[in-house]
């Protein structure tokens, strides 16, 4: 046995286990929910499920998947596009699945990332057939060690029947040391999650499970697919700088303190890019407590900016790859990966008093946000942990560019034509245009912080237009809609390719 | 002094403070941001609010009114209609003032009921100048009793600048030693909520503020006004033998106990006769962690079905108040009244794994739930506690009569005209038809069971002729809609006076 492989796999009796990944592939069988770790492209098994995919080719065979958030490639593209996937949950961020989801070829089970292990628990997914873990190594103790990520793979672990381990030596055994692993018994016979503070750690430093139930180990060197995500813009930058004024703002009106709360920033490029922002800024010894670390928190970590980072997952792009895993020795007691149940849950993100950051698909004027559906129908991603985090946070923000497509679409419209966020759950909105903040205001005293603030001037006119026509009509109801026109705006883009009303009329 | 005030005033300081209800409504300023006890109806201050009614005839007079819950007359419909609300929050349940705020007149911040508190901590509500409380007495040691609510009272005196008192002496001392008062610090500086058990007491008998904040004691004999909710028909019993029925299943899948898990049941009518159906099942040791004991929780407690019933408020009909006020010290060591930031806390609600029994006003095909809004425009009564519940709970139930105004307004709709809970949310739809499970399902997979199982057979073609027709029209996407009809069963009604397409057409 290769000696990289034998320091890794510390419980000595899991030797006899290691098999091809063609082998552990066909133990699995058509019709079985399956577990897999992995979390925004981070810590995903990748060699068991490209087995299953040449399986997909020659035999009837689909599967339900159930994760952290969303896989790479071979989960989400070729497995998926192999037709072996019947059902998915609880996010994906992959062109491949997202056709088939919204094709009706894939089912989507698109959920709160913090509500999946309590459906693990009471029985609602499951029972799961077997777990597909990525490791970095499995300790003499037999605490089996995820890579970048945790995700659900604790709770999977512990209900699954049967554990496949793809072991991954690419990734580095400084990893060990940095997951906090701690998983709440059942509801009605539970503890108190004994955090008070984003940097305290609970838990292991693995996952430990009856080593029984580990059926095949694979050894694998892939590397995770990386981060998507584009660097910062000059309307990024705009937002951040907006974000920052903001929050020194708070600071003045004894608010907050200069180091703020505990951050959370959502996944994504413009959600990276306002957490850029902080690197120039006067702001330290901030703390995130996030689902994921992107980028720019290890920029704000070498800036002297973060001084702690937890989080789910660490995703990166190829280039801060090379950075980090390069040099994870140097950041080993800054960073911090639990489970999502934790990272995500509202009893921590309540307690801590978290400022969670997230990106919003489209808004309307009363302060209802659409983070799911594109115009409606069309399933983009999904909810993820932004439910989680904007209804618990202290401060529930959300950034969005005020228009897409060059122009033709307004972020900002009369009715979001699907709703993920209420407008009880909106704290403060964010364009390049400028803030909104809504905290303690009645629908109607949102309109005009929301139009004369975030929408872009294009549709300013439109958005006064149809509201103060809806007023009219309805005698000033406490949401002033016109049903008929509320979602005239999509209607529009659909046939026109514009919101902007002037080409409808033509 | 009478000697019963003078028993119920036990910090003997403060008897200097006794003053008229015109002599305390006269501290309050125009422009004031005023916080008041009382919550469903109960515990609210009446005679002080009924001099400030008065004031307000004379002179230019409008305050922002922030409570616990929904008032009686004296506030919600008297104040509201002497033009003295400008602002009103959380929550509200009164034709006079509902009126109002659908004229524009009253603004409106409907909110969740365990946020208020995090709000008046971070200021953004506030500054509150007065908190006018009703007690029914003031201790020894300086804790004030609050009467059979507790609501947001507790936080309003820890940041109130002065404290009106209302001493309601009608009220019995038996109430002493009911109240649990346990408030949470600082975000960020707090510790775990240090409850596992619905049962468990955590806090003090009264609220402990500083004297000299206590500027006026009144002394009153005002009743609160009896719950509104009507007797269980026979449509709510159908509704609840479902539910049962649907608890029998899950003991059966081993999901459940017998003792099933704390029962939340929401404001209202039918959620009380849901309950009602306990009485006559073989369910027993059930524990009630409630917003609001209503009649049926004591009628379960005297059949023996409930041990220990905990809430914020106690709401009961005429005949109830008689019974349960006339014989308090029965049910003392079986009930418990708690802030509304501990019944409604997230923390504690997914921690105990309650089952949430909460009312909809109407839901559409994928399982989003408005609880709010009347045709999407006009306020009903507002979220309340249904958020914190049905997010957080290990079951989110929502139940409602499949049909409304004779059969014209069907309660299941294309979409729903404004979303309170969204598609991630809510876990079971009872309707009087049957019951749809919608967890673990995808959007698609929920469309069949809701209208088969829970919508009235005369819209059941109409919705699958809608559901079919968005599946082709999108192609199949995750949620297929038709943005051009997905709100015209409403608009029909507003035109027709009926849901019902036959008309629309005619």
């Amino acid at each position: 046995m290769d000696a990289n492989v034998q320091k890794r796999l510390g419980l000595k009796e899991l030797e006899s286990k290691i098999v091809t990944a063609e082998e552990a592939a066909a133990l699995i069988s058509n019709g079985d929910v399956v577990g897999m770790s992995g979390f925004t492209r981070a810590g995903d098994a990748k060699v068991v499920p490209m087995a299953l995919v040449e399986r997909a080719k020659n035999e009837e065979f689909k599967i339900d998947v159930y994760t952290g958030a969303s896989l790479g490639p071979e989960v989400d593209k070729y497995l998926a596009e192999a037709g072996a996937i019947r059902k998915r949950g609880p996010f994906q961020g992959d062109a491949g699945i997202r056709n088939l989801i919204n094709s009706g070829d894939v089912l989507y089970v698109d959920a709160h990332l913090s509500h999946n292990a309590e459906l693990v628990r009471q029985g609602i997914i499951g029972p799961i057939k077997y777990l597909i873990l990525e490791a970095v190594a499995i300790t003499e103790d037999g605490f089996i060690i995820p890579t970048n990520s945790v995700g659900n793979s604790p709770i999977f672990a512990e209900y699954a029947e049967n554990i496949i381990i793809e072991l991954n030596i690419s990734h580095p055994e400084a990893l060990i040391g940095i997951h906090d692993i701690y998983v709440p018994g059942e509801q009605g016979n539970r503890e108190a999650i004994p955090m008070t503070d984003a940097m305290q750690r609970l838990g292991d430093i693995g996952i430990k499970v009856d080593p029984a139930k580990i059926k095949a180990i694979v050894i694998s060197e892939e590397p995770d697919a990386p981060s998507l995500i584009v660097p910062p813009d000059e309307e990024t930058q705009t937002m951040a700088n907006i974000l920052l004024d903001f929050f020194r703002d708070e600071i003045k009106a004894g608010r907050l303190t200069k180091q703020l709360m505990p951050l959370q920033s959502g996944v994504g490029s413009v959600a990276n890019a306002v957490l850029d922002g902080f690197a120039d800024s006067e702001f330290e010894d901030l703390v995130v407590a996030s689902e994921v670390l992107q980028d720019a928190v290890f920029n704000l970590i070498d800036a002297g900016k973060v001084k702690f980072a937890a989080a789910t997952s660490i995703t990166l792009t190829e280039e801060l790859q090379k950075k980090v895993y390069g040099n994870l020795e140097k950041y080993a007691d800054k960073i911090c990966l639990r489970p999502q149940e934790i990272s995500n849950h509202p009893e921590l993100i309540r307690r801590l008093g978290l400022i969670s950051i997230n990106t919003a698909l489209e808004l309307d004027i009363y302060g209802n946000v659409n983070s799911t559906h594109v115009s409606g129908t069309r399933m983009m991603n999904g909810i993820g942990g932004s439910g989680d985090f904007a209804r618990n946070a202290r401060l529930g923000i959300f950034v969005t560019k005020s228009y897409a497509k060059g122009g033709a679409i307004s972020s900002i419209v009369p009715m979001v034509s699907h709703v993920d966020h209420t407008e009880h759950d909106v704290d403060v909105i964010v364009t390049e245009q400028g803030i909104a903040d809504l905290r303690g205001l009645a629908p109607k005293e949102r309109v005009p912080l929301i139009i004369e603030n975030c929408a872009h001037p294009d549709y300013k006119e439109q958005l006064w237009d149809y509201y103060n026509r809806a007023v009219e009509a309805t005698g000033n109801h406490q949401t002033p809609h016109i049903l008929e026109e509320a979602l005239s705006w999509h209607v529009n883009l659909a046939k026109n390719k514009t919101m902007k009303k002037e080409v409808a009329k033509a």
